[in-house]
Parts: C-alpha cells; sequence; structure tokens
C-alpha cells in the first residue's frame, strides 16, 4: 500500500458524509447528489446540511456541520462558488478531512474564478483537507455502494475504474460500459484538480486491489515529471488506459475554457506515452472498446491471430485491419488445417483466415463454431477473432417491412434457421472458451446495436467481448499485445 | 445517358424474371430468391425454372425455359456449379441477354472451378449474353420493387447505390443504412466478376437518375486504368465512395480465397484514390456513416466548423477530431458572440466550441438549440457538428437498475426533465436547418444504440445525420470537404 493510498482510501470508504447544499429542489446539484447517495444504497452516515430545512428525501437535515453528529469524515460541497472557501475553513473546524467540491464558476470561467480557486485550497491546506474538484460531477465507489454523481448515472459493479476531468466522459464511459457487461469499482470526477490530480488517484488506483483495469480521461497535466513517474509504476501493474484531450492546438483551446487546463504539446504527450506502459484511446469508443479488452481477456501469448466466420469479406477486412494494427495471422498447423478439412465443405478457405462460407449458414451452428476449437488448440494461434451472428433481431427489423404473407416463411430459410441456435451457439462458445486460456473475441454480425440479442450480453456477461467493426476488434487485440510486450520489456529492464 | 447504361439498364428494369433452380425447399437459393423477388412485391414477370415441380411459392413452374412464355429477359442462375455453362447456353437458345449467376464454386475454390468460370464466359459470350457473377448473391432495383436477393433482406428505397464483391457487405451496408434512414436504389453484388466488373456498374450508376451516391466494395481490380477512367467521370458527377479489402498482404491473401481476386498493391490503389476523387472509407462503418452523410448533407462551402453542446469533454474531442481529420474551428464574428452573451449563462466558453455547460441542462431547449441557431447564421462558420441528448432510453436503462423509490424522482432533475422535450427539440433543429442550407450533423450523447429514441430517427428521416463518436462526426465533413474541393479543382482544370 503506497502512502496515497491510506491517505486517500476513506474518500471510497466514508463513515459519514455531509451533503452540503442538499434542499427540496430536483434542479440543485446538492440534491441530485444527495438522491443519487440513497438510490445506490449506500450505509454510511447521510447528512443533508442546509439551514432552511428540517428533513430533505426523508432524512433529518442539520443547520450546520456543527449540528452533525460526530461522524461525518467526507463532505460533499455543493454551494455557490463565493460561498466555498468559508464552507471549507467550516468542514476544517468541524474536523472533516475529505472534500469533494461539485460547484463550477471557478477557473474554468475567469480570473476572478481563478483567485476563488487559489482561496479554496488554501482553506484546505490550512484545514488539513483534501480536495477534489471544483467544478466537478462527484465520486462512485461501488464497493460500498457509494454513488455521489451529480447526474445519477449509476454503473453496474465491477473491477474497471475510471479517472475522468470530465464528468460526462467519465461517466458516459461507465454506463456505456455498464451496458456491454462491464462493472465499475471507482469513478472518480476530477475537475479543475486544484488539489488532488489524475496522478493521485492512478497512483491509488494501482494499489486498490478491486480495482484491475485503470482508465483516464485528461486534458491538462499539471504536474509532467510525477505523472510519468506514477503512470510507469502503475502500468507495471495493471493496464491504464488514457485518453487524451486537447492533442491538438483546437482541442487544447476548447480545453481551456472546459477544465481551465493547459493542454500541452502532443509531442510531449506522445512522448509521455512511449515511456509509461500508457494504452492510448483515440477516441471515447476506443475508451470503452479497451475497458472491455482489458477487462475481459487474458493478455495473449504473442501477435498470432486466428479469424473465422462465414462472412468471407469481413474476413478480408479483419485481415487488413490485424495487419493495419500490428498483428499477424497465424499459419495453421497442420493438424488444424487437416481438422477442418474433415469439418467443412471442400472449399472453405484451407488457412487462416478460416472462412467457412455460406455452408456455414446451413442452419447447423457447428460448422461455424467447431474452427474457434481448431483455432483456439492450435499453438501458432494466440488469439482468435470470431465472427457473431447477431441475426434474430436483424431480421425481426428487415420482415417487419415487408408483407405478412411473406415474412411468415422467412424462419424456414437458411438465415432465418440460424437465428433461434444463437443462444446456444453462444453457450457452447462460453464452454470452449473456458476450457482454452486463449483471448477470444467477436466482431458482431447484425446490426450495431445489441436491443434483441440476448446471446451477445450471453458472450460478454461470460468473458468473449463483442465488438461492432473488423478495426475496433484488431485495435483492442493490438493494445493487449502491446501491453503485454511493454510489461515483458520493461519488467526484463528493471531486474 | 452512356452506352454502358442502356446495355446494363436491363438488370435493373427486367420485363420478367427466369429463376432457374428454385424448388420447393427454402435451404435451396433459388427459392430464396424467388421468395425475395416475391416479398419485394415485384410486378414483371416471374418463372421458376425447374423439371421437376408444377407450382413454387403458388407460382406456375416451367420444366426448362423453351416452355416459359415469351417476356423472360433475365435469367437468375441458381444451379449447381457444373451445370451453369449449359444453363447459359440455353438462356442464349431462349434468347436471354442478361444473367445473374448465383451458384458459387468456381475460381474462388479451385483450378477447376476457374475453368469452368472461363467456359461460363465463353458461353455467354457466344450466345450474346452479359453476366453478374458468379458467386454472387444478386441484385436489387428499388424503383421498380425488384429484390433479388439470396439473403432476402430488403433494404429500404431511396437513392444510394451500392456495388459490392461482398455480397454481406454490400447487403449489411443496406441494411445498417436503412436502420439510419438512408434509402437505396440498386445493390448489385457482383461476385466473381468474369463478365461484368464494378467499374461497369460504376458507370452505369454514374448515368443513373435515381442515384445520387454511389458506393462500392472491391477486393480486386482487374482492369485499374478502367477503373480510373470511369471512377474519374463519376466522381464529378456524383460521390464515389469506396471501401478497398485487401489493402494489406493479409487481407489480400484472405481475398484470393473469397472472390479469387488478386487486390493489387495498397501504393498502386493510393495512387488511383488520388487521381480519381474517390471517397475512401476505411472499414465497414465508415461505409455507412459516409453513406448517410453523403445522402443527407449539402456540401460545405469550406472548413471551417462550429461546434455546440452541454458536454465540455466531449466539444474537447470533437475538437481534436476536426483538426485531425483537417478542419478548421470558426472564429465567430462578434455579432454571433454577442448574441450568444444575451442568451447564455455568464460563464459559457466565449468562442468555439459553444459550450453552454451543465446550464444547457436546466430542462429547457432554448440553451441547447439557440448556439446551432446563431452558429448557421454566422458566415464564418461552414458547417456545425451539434451534441445531441438521446437520454431517454439510457435513462431508462440506468434506473432500471435503480429502486423505484428513487426511480420515480428521476425525471424531477435536471437531466430527467430534458429527456421527455427530445422529440420537440428534434423538430426545433429540423426548421432551423431547413432555414439555412449549411450542413448540420449531430454527435448522440446517450447510448451507442438508437433504440427507443425516437427523436434521432426523426432527425435522419429529415436530414440531419446522427453520429455516435466525434471521430467519426469528423470525419466524414472532412470527407464531405475533401469532396467539394476535389470537384472545385477537377472542374477547373477541366474548363
Amino acid at each position: 500500500m503506497s502512502r496515497s493510498f491510506a491517505e486517500l482510501d476513506r474518500f471510497f470508504n466514508p463513515k459519514g458524509v455531509a451533503v452540503i447544499g442538499a434542499s427540496k429542489s430536483f434542479a440543485k446539484t446538492g440534491t441530485q447528489i444527495l438522491f443519487s447517495i440513497l438510490a445506490g444504497g449506500f450505509k454510511g452516515g447521510i447528512y443533508p446540511i442546509n439551514p432552511k430545512e428540517t428533513e430533505i428525501l426523508g432524512l433529518k437535515a442539520y443547520p450546520s456541520l456543527k449540528e452533525t453528529p460526530s461522524g461525518a469524515d467526507l463532505a460533499i460541497i455543493c454551494v455557490q462558488a463565493r460561498l466555498v472557501p468559508q464552507v471549507i475553513i467550516e468542514c476544517g473546524e468541524a474536523g472533516i478531512g475529505f472534500g469533494i467540491v461539485i460547484s463550477s464558476g471557478f477557473s474554468e470561467v475567469s480570473r476572478e474564478g481563478k483567485d476563488q480557486e487559489e482561496e479554496i485550497l488554501k482553506a484546505a491546506q490550512k484545514g488539513g483537507m483534501r480536495i477534489i474538484g471544483p467544478n466537478c460531477m462527484g465520486l462512485v465507489s461501488s464497493g460500498v455502494n457509494f454513488h455521489a454523481l451529480m447526474n445519477m448515472l449509476i454503473p453496474m459493479a465491477g473491477s474497471a475504474s475510471v479517472i475522468s476531468q470530465s464528468g460526462t466522459i467519465g461517466s458516459l464511459t461507465s454506463i456505456y460500459g455498464s451496458e456491454q457487461s462491464i462493472g465499475f469499482s471507482k469513478f472518480i470526477s476530477t475537475g479543475n484538480e486544484t488539489d488532488l490530480r489524475t496522478e493521485d488517484f492512478i497512483e491509488y488506483l494501482a494499489s486498490d486491489p478491486q480495482t484491475k483495469v485503470i482508465s483516464a480521461f485528461v486534458e491538462g497535466i499539471k504536474n509532467g515529471k510525477r505523472f510519468i513517474e506514477v503512470a510507469k509504476e502503475a502500468a507495471m501493474r495493471k493496464p491504464l488506459i488514457v485518453l487524451k484531450g486537447g492533442t491538438t492546438e483546437a482541442g487544447a483551446k476548447a480545453a481551456v475554457s472546459h477544465t481551465g487546463s493547459i493542454a500541452g504539446s502532443k509531442a510531449v504527450y506522445n512522448a509521455m506515452v512511449r515511456q509509461t506502459g500508457i494504452i492510448q484511446a483515440r477516441d471515447e469508443r476506443d475508451m470503452v472498446d479497451l475497458i472491455k479488452a482489458f477487462s475481459l481477456l487474458p493478455l495473449p501469448k504473442g501477435r498470432n491471430v486466428g479469424i473465422t466466420g462465414a462472412w468471407g469479406g469481413l474476413a478480408v477486412l479483419a485481415s487488413d485491419a490485424c495487419a493495419k494494427t500490428g498483428l499477424a495471422l497465424s499459419q495453421l498447423s497442420r493438424e488444424s488445417i487437416e481438422e477442418l478439412n474433415n469439418i467443412l465443405p471442400p472449399f472453405w478457405s484451407h488457412g487462416n483466415p478460416v472462412d467457412v462460407t455460406g455452408a456455414g449458414l446451413g442452419g447447423d451452428f457447428v460448422m461455424l463454431t467447431k474452427p474457434i476449437e481448431v483455432l483456439l488448440r492450435d499453438e501458432n494461434v494466440d488469439a482468435v477473432i470470431w465472427m457473431v451472428p447477431a441475426l434474430g433481431s436483424l431480421f425481426q427489423k428487415v420482415t417487419a417491412r415487408m408483407d405478412p404473407r411473406f415474412s411468415e416463411h422467412f424462419p424456414k430459410t437458411a438465415l432465418g434457421s440460424l437465428a433461434p441456435q444463437e443462444m446456444e451457439m453462444a453457450k457452447h462458445i462460453i464452454k470452449l472458451k473456458e476450457k482454452h486460456k486463449k483471448p477470444l473475441l467477436a466482431i458482431l454480425i447484425g446490426l450495431y446495436g445489441r436491443d434483441g440479442s440476448e446471446h451477445i450480453r450471453f458472450l460478454e456477461d461470460n468473458g468473449v467481448p463483442v465488438y461492432e467493426t473488423t478495426h475496433q476488434a484488431a485495435m483492442v487485440l493490438s493494445k493487449l499485445v502491446e501491453y503485454k510486450e511493454y510489461k515483458e520489456t520493461r519488467g526484463n529492464m528493471d531486474t
């Protein structure tokens, strides 16, 4: 446990939390935070502070911090910007050592706000208080059901953690992830980072046993040297995925008015990434797709990939995507080829990608799934990309446009007869995956959306991530390989 | 009208179609094609050919082509590979000048198959017949409700057309597009292209008044010189979006076993793209996203973009994405800034991106939409990217995880009160879009899927395309600008 771990852990395991600025109006952020804490099922003390109310959302309200029972060790501050310094002084007097300042209107808006932000920091330092924010959205610590988020969007519990200078991006990441079977342990919206910064939480999460994957959205890095040190150390312990906003001049300018950060040059950032083993996300979708890969998949032994499916054109694009992201296509062993000759029609591709052709759509999923088993067994194959049909919901949409006299025949066709077997196929895949310990990931053949495709959810719930494009599947796999190679090289250097 | 237009138009406007190899079994491609033609509502003659049946799917079946009433001018051939040459000879004898060979098992599988494919070509040339395929999925011509597709996936009717050497990719493109309000005029699955090739259909579609946007998936180009000529000519008349499979060695190798094509080097292809004004898609998602942009949006005057929304972090990423794809952020006029000062809270970003901050989520959509109007009016702005909330379905999913005692309060919160206004907001946006003739596109803030977000469908139905990531929105816009600049430069060179 690092020093920072013990120091910051109270944010994530508070005994009692005071919400300063909660009221009866749901339009107020304080009320929304209080609501979020209640809805999340937090079992510690919850103390709404409001001089005008005696009861809020069924809880006793307190006129001031002085009046609250002892036990509040975390304050969430949602009052107007100009009142924040005074509130922090009062927190210090009440012996509260940890504060989250939700209030905005500081360095991100004006010179005057910047001065006020410095006042906050001084007050906090004087009172011995550590501060998250200001201009942040709050925090999640799902291990203790502590959800203190302004937008009340409670993610699924699990072992990925998110640090974000943008509350929206962090929150959407965790919610999009939750819809794809990824659970989250902690989410920290760091806002303007006047006291505690991204790098402090990277350090914390590196030591946090509940966190297996760390992701961060950063616009500005105030202390590059410390960031590098901390990121290096963290990346050796667990995957650290970073999405950087403001890598262009236009983006950096936008970042100034967003979080008041000076984004710094792209060249400096790129050098930082090379030194640290950070896994770079290009955009907000990469972020979710990478968290999913690193959460669900083991690291591959090497960069040799086996691809299989019944869709030749997509196998070509998947091969291109692998090559473009630095992966190689495995040379299959003679045993594998022979085994496939015995199962597949004579006109199969006789190599990798294993294209079973339209014959794989004959209403019997063995031809679609058997090659996966062969590839998982082949020692020349380090990871398998599989094209998973999600045709049920596709057909529903397409046949809805048809005359019912015709749509009723649809299930009798080759494609139509495959759809009802999708769940059975998914269950079979999970058995294969559990037997062989190689990364197995899938590309969705159907519609982009997952609605109406229960087997896709089932696959992800059980550790087979599903991607919507050939490029994303190859990209995440290449990042797994790069990370594995980085760890090996650094590990050897260190010993 | 080019020569090829008149020559090929019969494929898309047949008077009568013979389906050779249709039967009573839905497992047979011939039956599936017949089914597709019936389900699509084709009004011309339909003649199932099968010596063993007298009636198929309610239609009179004919023992052979000789027996069919005169009037069949198109044959769709679904018999076993070895029987195809003889069938083509019979077509010639029956005076049928156009054939689509669905059957597979030719150059894509073996040397022997390659010989057989040459036999087909010889037979066709002898009989004066033009051939699509073999190893293809069929054809769609929605103007005459002619849907002759093996997979029976009928797309929405409209003005985009697709040529694809991969039946799956072409078909998924048109189906994914249909789910995003894009209608399709023609889809040609060209398969092995033993006679008619991608370039023939590019030429045809360039002259086709029903086609406004052409897209093509190609693995191999057999006659590069003619492809360039035809693409150049087409690209000056309408957008030509091309996704190339096999741009890497691994992909090219996979293409050989898929369509038997020699993919050719990436360098040659890139030179081709530069010369021709082709709009390049990187993957299967780019393809749909680009078709959507070119189908719905006017070309921008220049590369200056205005961005607005209430989500600062995403505005930063959108700015980065614009800069990375070669777009510039507009310098707003003094009038625009003043106007925004009058509407927005004092802490708005005071520049582009116009970040209205969390204040835009106060349950009143004026603050979210007014900046769009200001940007559309500003003459320094050539195109507008807007972040559209799609929170209704997001909240539904998130609150489903909550204790009902709490979820019932959700609509009273700032975010929750915005959701029911989403459709009203979308209607307002469409009015703005219709008044100003600039490209307006949106980034979806919510979940990736569109289900449960009727206003997103409404926006796309009415000409505002919605993208799921900042990168995709910027990418498509940059391609609109590049295409516009290409046309201007080439246009000037030609005069």
